[in-house]
């Protein structure tokens, strides 16, 4: 395999789309370093998994000696909302977006190479346009061919509306790929418009048309809706290392697969030897532990990865209490305190309703003995180890 | 009748709207001097009467003391077609710009007070706008909204492209009343839309919207189409006194009513007067004069005004004929000429067929005589005055 296969090799690893492949094949072959865009968006930046689908990518150009720059949008955040209509989004000062830049830059580096990677703000280009190079702009493209991204004709279909200068976003976006001489822009499958308006610009000014890469959106943790914030089902990077373990080791046997291709940086070749062990009778338990133990390295460091690694089979496998636990001081009364009322107390469940129903389940145990009275009271001076269901423990000291 | 009240009837003469209309007593009743603004394009201007139902309106509101802005849009002409699609449409230069105001003054001063009259051009604040400012222009209105536009719609619907910045200029046309500040907006009905967007931009920054007042277009003489250059049924500001006389005497009498409403300085009531004078029997001719004679004098002068007038009734009244003739010069052979073909080549019809055709219908005289054989053969060193219709006339030598 000769060096250019070997880098088309690994860079269309998990890849959605790539356009034009043969596009990136002769640019490939040039030899030069090749100038990688990837837009983030300027709002305070806090990053999962999914997110490092992309800077996985931007590291794997980084390791192939091509140029890799971390663009943050600031010029439209900076705008806010114009309609005004949004007033929960006030504009950025410039503050906030060096303020963000840092915040990025702390956990960025937890992939890409610090000193690889060069980040870039739009504004740069963006403060010196005129109205007039706009209006330029905006007649490169129909109204039409606008209406064709997804989200605008869903939008105009049903009839809501979409504020004029929402076309003219793609259109700057595009235009960034211009100002920066791009040669291979990458992002997520939803992007697709946005990146292939970079293509077009380059090539009505005359430049040689940036690849697009898109990658596809990142499973979670339930393995059928993407990996977002909003629905729980993340992994985030700044995540403790038990927490990121114990998530990786939640996800199903065939959802793991996709993390190793999108996440891992394992070569594929020796992914695919470990699905055919599998095949031949190797529990996936074992295979996910190298996906925990990789990510949790990647996000924290070695140490951590193999203590995480070993707390959870000791917790989990062996049902031993966890040592570094977090500790409840709680105030009793003459009475006592019900077990259900230190259960929600300790925090480790949400409502005393909850902690009855562990109870009922079985699933709550005081110093590794499982309660069933649902009335067991203690008392001032008692201290214990509260566990509730598998990974929920507390050390409980009434006073 | 009070002076707000005359004024309002004065200024909503001929109008088709008036939005709204109790902006418009509103700001007349201040009592201050208003802004008036009325745009034009900034490429070579050719004016016909048409055009003047706007310079009149204006000139009405100078008369009662109001700043009277004529505004060139430069900028977006500087511009060209930004799509490069239409190449015959090339950028103007600042020279352009200048030399077409220069024809412009040359023109509209016939209507309009030069003293009372200040040019302005957009790009004095255009050129300093941001593709920020533009944004946020544009985040002001919909999509939907703009689709509104009846020509958007149409090309919509039916397929035919709009290109992105054309969403734009209407916005910009808005921004001009803003950085104005202007009270009242005058345009043709084809421009409400747009006259629209500046009261809505006003509004939006906190400005007192302007009046929008918008004006039919003018029918041609043949009574039924707008008149245009193109339909050639115009009368142009800069033809010589016959034509413009000879023209006004063309139309019909219903049309000529809606030339006096809005070509005409005479006041209402005395045009109502004429009306019922001709209801009593009256020649409209009689009346037609008035209106050929005050145009003739608004783009020559008085004099030209009377002598047209006396030409117009020797030519066409008693068939004298008039004393300036074009001079044919016609070389003929031994066979000499056939009348249809002199016709045709001293340039009275356009073919032989239609000087047969003339000849035919008993359209056609020599020295006065009616001549009805086609196979009239003239020689050599023959002079004589050769008339066509009423009005085609030429003096021929032929050698």
């Amino acid at each position: 395999m000769d060096d250019v296969t070997a880098a088309f090799d690994l860079l269309s690893r998990g890849a959605e789309e790539i356009l034009l492949v043969e596009d990136l094949l002769t640019k490939l072959k040039t030899g030069k370093p090749l100038r990688i865009k990837a837009g983030f968006d300027p709002t305070a930046p806090d990053l999962h998994l999914g997110h490092t689908v992309l800077l996985n990518k931007m590291r794997q150009f980084q390791e192939l000696g091509h140029e890799v720059i971390f663009l943050i949008g600031d010029f439209t955040g900076m705008i806010g909302d114009p309609s005004g209509k949004n007033i929960t989004r006030p504009p950025l000062t410039r503050e906030d977006v060096e303020e963000n830049a840092i915040t990025y830059r702390k956990q960025i580096f937890k992939v890409l190479h610090p000193e690889k990677t060069k980040i870039m703000m739009n504004s740069q280009w963006m403060d010196q346009l005129s109205a007039l190079d706009l209006i330029k702009l905006a007649a490169t493209h129909t109204v039409a061919r606008m209406l064709e991204r997804d989200d605008f004709h869903k939008r105009y279909s049903s009839g809501q509306s979409i504020a004029i200068h929402e076309f003219l976003y793609p259109l700057m976006q595009g235009y960034d790929s211009v100002a920066m001489h791009a040669d291979v822009e990458l992002g997520g499958t939803d992007q697709k418009f946005n990146l292939l308006m970079g293509r077009e610009l380059q090539k009505h000014v005359g430049q040689s048309p940036q690849v697009v890469i898109t990658m596809p959106l990142l499973l979670g943790l339930d393995g059928v809706k993407k990996m977002s914030k909003s629905l729980n089902n993340y992994i985030g990077i700044d995540e403790s290392p038990q927490e990121i373990f114990g998530k990786v080791m939640s996800i199903s046997d065939e959802t793991m697969w996709t993390y190793f291709e999108l996440v891992s940086f394992r070569p594929m070749t020796e992914i695919h030897r470990w699905r055919e062990e599998i095949d031949q009778g190797l529990n996936p338990r074992d295979i996910k532990f190298r996906l925990a133990e990789e990510l949790v390295e990647r996000f924290h460091d070695h140490t951590a990865a193999k203590q995480a690694h070993e707390n959870f089979v000791q917790q989990f496998q062996q049902g031993v209490i966890p040592t570094d636990l977090a500790e409840a001081h709680l105030k009793v009364g003459e009475q006592g305190l019900v077990i259900a009322n230190i259960i929600k107390s300790a925090g480790l469940t949400a409502s005393t309703s909850e902690a009855l129903r562990m109870i009922q389940q079985g699933a709550v145990k005081v110093d590794g003995e499982r309660v069933n009275d649902k009335d067991l009271v203690f008392t001032k001076g008692q201290e214990f180890v509260l566990q509730v269901g598998k990974r929920r423990f507390a050390k409980v000291i009434l006073n």
